[in-house]
């Protein structure tokens, strides 16, 4: 009865903390991409983590690396942003997890801040040795385009 | 003793996943009316339950259900949008819920993105069968009008 | 064998407690100090805690509340505006805490909502008396200056 009990909360509390660290894991890259904290960045992902972006296909965590040095991230940075993301909704299965968010990439241009893109990110993500990763973020432009609208379906 | 100390934990426990329901809840908001999924956001409100947004008074779930196909909202998502929402301070008292946050309405219009509204949002939810429904939303342009401050104060 | 269990599930519980309470606490700041509510406001800060926002120091939790009630403030928000916060990345270590977030700030002006900035957040909190209060917060705009990406690193 009281061993019941415990597996019961060991599980509702496991739920809560694999939930919790998909939020934080993707609440980090904001501060860190504006960081241009590329090694932390490029940690997020899973070794052969993919990130597919308006025409820019990465296929690794390298690749990710590479991207957070790049010149267009590097020209952003120090001109000064900020990629925001909003409320995450994560649904965990297992070992594997689905998050699904929108995001809004603020950029300072001659003296103002505007908004240069308004996104939906959806990220797959699997947990390596008790660590969750992403495997796969697909982020597309909320400019009217179907395709971006067909990122945003949550797991209810 | 230890069926105080499991009764302690159960009461704790229940009340984080409350408070993580109502979030998730409210953060699938934004996702679901982008991809305008009608069915998904209607399903959100109870069935007899309300949105009050500027001129626009809803007063059951098919209301909000048939906003989502409104051609005011259908124009929206197909020259691109976000609905996007701000963290949000749930307070749970017993089957029902108080829960408020800002949002910006970020728009795409001849090929770029402005910030079209920011709003006070505020949530009164109840559990149905076990299930968190949104009974009430009132939300209110951040214009300068008193009426949008008096709905963003928090329970502490 | 069961005390262990109750034990670890008491020390997981307190974690995400904290972490909630952390992050409960730094989303209230955008809607009460956008309903200009000083005294809820200053409540936030510990007797003696600091804010240090580009060109503004506050060396206290009453100079928290004077910020609250200056002209400057009050004349955004009866202009109408939206401290708007990102996803809080909340590190803690026993009574202390350190949590990481950017911002936007949305004003409302000429009958038109715009970004007036976009910054990085860095917190430093403690618990007094069983309650997290803020300790110091500082806030730069991302304009491009360095200073203000320093604060964005998060723990991991």
């Amino acid at each position: 009865m009281t061993d019941d009990r415990l597996n019961a909360l060991e599980d509702r509390l496991a739920r809560l903390e694999d939930e919790r660290a998909i939020t934080r894991l993707i609440g980090c890259y904001g501060p860190l991409v504006d960081a241009a904290d590329a090694d932390a960045v490029a940690a997020l992902w899973a070794e052969d983590g993919t990130y597919d972006v308006e025409g820019w296909g990465m296929r690794s965590r390298a690749d990710v690396h590479a991207m957070v040095l790049s010149p267009q991230h590097q020209g952003l940075v120090t001109a000064g942003c900020t990629h925001f993301l909003g409320p995450v909704v994560v649904t965990v299965e297992g070992d594997t997890a689905v998050a699904v968010c929108e995001s809004v990439l603020v950029v300072h241009h001659k003296e103002r801040f505007h908004v240069a893109r308004a996104g939906a990110n959806r990220f797959e993500l699997v947990r390596n040795d008790g660590v969750w990763e992403i495997l796969h973020r697909t982020t597309r432009a909320l400019d009217g385009d179907a395709a971006a609208r067909d990122l945003l379906a949550v797991v209810r």
